[in-house]
């Protein structure tokens, strides 16, 4: 893993000169600068990471185009619009978030919706106006549009907040995580193989790896959680209905699984790294 | 102005049936209930009206093709997820919307988000599937993304709760509402011009009537406002600054730039009697 973190910070540095771009011409000004701040409060990047890891591992090369670059910022748009609204106070109502506050403390919780709404929108813009081939680009709006609304991500934030009764079994909570937070990890790596042209095959190879990718990052996620705090009273957990063991030995499990998925491409080392790191990370 | 009630009630009843074929497979339950309810509580419809009928007097023919049907509702869902957020707590807080309660009124504020959240993202999964030219879909999803996000519609809210200080002045209201109202009733009629495979000529035609109706329909609003309610406390508005008499003067000079720029499309009687029920419209 000796050279994923080099190659980590500079999909980071490249999404954040995409994302700097945008929203400078957002009116009035203190709209402008509400979008921006949660854009740049030192999110780690997995889901463009996942999408220009794809990319290169398909392509075979370790450039990073523009197109693609902007392909990646537009998830991380969804995905921090996501944050945004989860942090109302009507959903998940938290005032702090990676050491600052969040959106609708720092400006108001008309503004924070406007911001997420805002982030949202503009992803779409983002993938409309890039140069690549017009059947692509339906592609990719089609590919992030449904892991991000009802059928996904929405559906599972719908989940969460007991729209349909408490979660309860394992199956349920499998379904709500792979529609909250797998969706939209699936979905990075399938949009960086479109970028990169790649076959029918090869997408449902990068759909196989980002499946599981998806919910190994949960797993570990719930992992990290159960050693941080040990309260009962917490949300549905897969380390509460499974056990810290068998937790981790599901996402090892799974993260073979992805790496097995994407094994015959051109140059996979970088995603075999970029699994490793998911589900082994340890913050 | 005989023929215009069949044709909007038909237009009504065409663009229903798409947007009721749509969140049958939302989950949970709960969750397709929400987003179903603000769809189908009595809107007049009058930006699908607007994409329609510009297609019509375009094209030269009366027929309501599928993908223009299903362009007319991704609009449509737009504006109805501005309504869903807008009623919200944290900006309006209204409590009924054409006669019944609002989202958040009959489900939670945390599902009204969401419904908002699902409205808008499906809107462009909607767009993306329609058997059109690729390179159409493609200016569909930079028309209603911009004309939706923070260059239009959101940059117009955000200046409406005071993002910028109060308004005061004509050319400021004007720009708030160009943005707030004016930029998805012009692009309505823009992608009507788009999915009849407009020429660059026609298609600046459509845009200049979009753009003329778009304000004369918030002068018109302000007229009705005005005679409903004589409250000096109000929002600032139109016939605060100018006064009935001047509102209105404005406002029928509005409709007659709308129709002189369409004037030579082969079937314009449609947009004409369109330009004369919004202007002059009483409810």
């Amino acid at each position: 893993m000796k050279a994923l973190p080099h190659w980590l910070a500079d999909v980071c540095t490249a999404v954040e000169a995409v994302l700097s771009e945008r929203f400078l011409d957002a009116w009035p000004p203190s709209l402008k600068e509400a979008i921006r701040y949660p854009l740049f409060t030192g999110g780690k990047r997995v889901r463009p990471a996942l999408c220009v890891g794809m990319y290169q591992a398909i392509h075979g090369n370790v450039s990073f185009p523009k197109p693609l670059l902007a392909v990646a910022a537009s998830v991380e748009m969804i995905h921090t619009y996501s944050l945004v609204h989860d942090d109302l106070p009507c959903l998940d109502n938290d005032d702090e978030r990676r050491g600052v506050p969040t959106v609708h403390r720092a400006f108001g919780e008309g503004p924070a919706l406007l911001v997420g709404d805002a982030l949202l929108t503009e992803a779409f813009t983002l993938l409309a106006e890039q140069p690549l081939p017009s059947e692509v680009i339906v592609q990719l709006v089609t590919d992030l549009s449904t892991a991000a609304g009802y059928r996904g991500m929405i559906g599972g934030q719908g989940a969460d907040i007991g729209m349909n009764g408490p979660v309860v079994d394992h199956k349920t909570l499998s379904r709500l995580h792979r529609l909250k937070t797998g969706a939209l990890l699936q979905i990075s790596a399938v949009m960086g193989a479109r970028v990169a042209q790649a076959t029918p095959e090869q997408l449902a190879q990068a759909s196989a790896y980002g499946q599981a990718i998806g919910l190994a990052f949960q797993l570990a996620d719930d992992v990290l959680d159960a050693e941080e705090d040990q309260k009962e009273d917490g949300p549905p957990s897969f380390v509460k209905l499974l056990g810290v063991d068998e937790t981790r030995r599901q996402a090892e499990a799974l993260r073979k699984n992805a790496c097995e998925a994407i094994a015959s491409f051109e140059e996979p080392q970088r995603l075999l790294e970029l699994a490793q790191f998911i589900t082994q990370r340890d913050h």
